[in-house]
């Protein structure tokens, strides 16, 4: 089959893939839409060195349903996170940090930057026929802006300032709005400011939000500035989320976070049907995040693009 | 009056300080006994540039109570926080991180390594006449071992380990005993660890925890290898305590924290009631970790016996 595979760091298109053999549990998914993350450009500059299909965002069609024929042509979305059932997380009904886990194109387990893909049947949640790809495809990351207000609670007095206007931080920002609380949005782009502003979110400059200080901070930039700039917005006693995952190490004066008392908050993998019923309530807009969409012909071009400063979502059509 | 005083990082006794001039509010105190803290120490290698009085571990006797009669001659401790009372934080109940505060001892505050210091009336606590010297001066470290427990829920079925176990560590180490939870106490010296298993509180060597995942960590060795060790410790989706503070930035792996989901929270002072209440009633212990007594004439030599490693509590009496 056709697909992009990642190797020593260097993105392959490829016509001669395998298709993907199934292990017990596991069904065969057509992809029908693919996104590009910032992780799957990460990963090209060294964040993990994974060899095999790249791609985590899509939605699917099930082609081959190996003992669940419930799911078979179904259209899906799917948790990322391939859980062992047996470790102390997943015992704790905490298997996106399974112990064991291998993890949809980004760790010992090929993605869906290809023709075909598969995932445990577990995994899968149906996308409801009123819901277009475009938008089935967003329940990944939406997910994963919404698992903040799993971790910490947001009330409508707090003052937040999102850090960082990239693909991740306009559906982060979104899932704020909807709290209530005092939202303010960095942004460095003219792009990101008018889509936010469109949507009712008030988007700063960084020069603009120089001296405030924030309740809650989200970190998404993706960059040691980003964590810096965020770190002087918190607040002593305030929340510091981080969401982006890069290469490299930050030196961090800790003493200052005893000092000011901050709490520091890693946040990953979200609920996927949360996701997909914040996208499909209309709750989280992603229509303006689109930049392109690209044929799996023309992938290596969708990641070349997706690189390029201040372009949001391109999408793959196998 | 005698006392200490720090310049340049370097630590004098001078027999010429002037008594402390009394502002509005505040009463001046004798003091009985002072302790000297790890952070005193590592002000001399530069945490804080502070030049003064330093010192804010003390009991003292209100020798002129300056408009607060019902203070007069009555022992007490005190909140080295001195706050405005009309910033936000003030104005939000958060005084201990008032952003005009000065700190006794360490920050535009003469502190209590001297005969006389002073406080503003709110700051300070009646001691209780069953509670001793050598008791009511502990109030202050035990207040920020307890501030953890304000921050965070420990749960009986929390695996904690608290990594160090010098003055601060120990009765961090007893505040989560009394939680019931199952606790581990890293230990790098047969004294501590006997001092522990005498309380009935696990010692372990740091090759013993190797590879250990704990829902909760401690921090407090003030040192970089500490965090890193205390990191390792810490479970996906755990809580990493911060407590201590040093000299110098440390190289965090943000990713990872991301990708483990951790929480670090920095925890620093505590409320001054609650701990001298903790030491009044026999929840928290302090008999064991007193090393040593000073005069204030011997105050050079106090700091000294301090700064010397596996020395756990060095008290100063004027």
């Amino acid at each position: 089959m056709k697909g992009l595979w990642l190797e020593d760091r260097k993105m392959n298109f490829r016509t001669d893939l395998p298709m993907p053999e199934l292990e017990p549990d596991e069904v065969l998914i057509k992809v029908l839409l693919a996104g590009v993350c910032s992780t799957d450009l990460e990963m090209m500059k060294g964040y993990y060195d994974f060899t095999g299909v790249p791609g985590h965002e899509f939605v699917g069609l099930v082609q081959d349903e190996n003992g669940h024929p419930e799911l078979l042509g179904k259209r899906v979305i799917g948790d990322i996170n391939i859980s062992c059932g047996e470790c102390e997380r997943c015992l704790n009904q905490e298997t996106s940090q399974c112990m064991n886990r291998r993890t949809l194109g980004i760790f010992s387990y090929d993605g869906v930057f290809a023709e075909y893909s598969k995932l445990p049947a577990r995994n899968l949640t149906v996308v409801p026929d009123s819901v277009s790809d475009v938008l089935a495809v967003f329940s990944e990351p939406t997910a994963a802006a919404l698992r903040i207000l799993d971790q910490i609670q947001v009330r409508p007095s707090d003052r937040v300032i999102v850090v960082g206007a990239g693909k991740l931080g306009l559906l982060i920002a979104q899932a704020f709005k909807n709290t209530g609380c005092d939202l303010n949005v960095v942004v460095r782009r003219a792009e990101p400011a008018a889509i936010l502003t469109g949507w009712g979110i008030r988007a700063v400059y960084p020069e603009e939000v120089k001296g405030q200080l924030a309740d809650i901070v989200v970190e998404v930039t993706g960059s040691p500035e980003g964590f810096k700039l965020s770190r002087a917005l918190t607040r002593a006693r305030g929340s510091l989320v981080l969401k982006s995952t890069f290469a490299g190490d930050v030196s961090v004066n800790l003493s200052k976070l005893v000092v000011d008392e901050i709490t520091l908050v890693g946040s990953r993998c979200g609920n996927y049907p949360a996701g997909l019923h914040a996208l499909s309530s209309g709750l989280i807009q992603v229509g303006e995040m689109v930049d392109s969409i690209f044929s799996l012909d023309q992938g290596l071009e969708a990641i070349e693009r997706a690189g390029q400063p201040g372009v949001l979502k391109v999408l793959i059509r196998p």
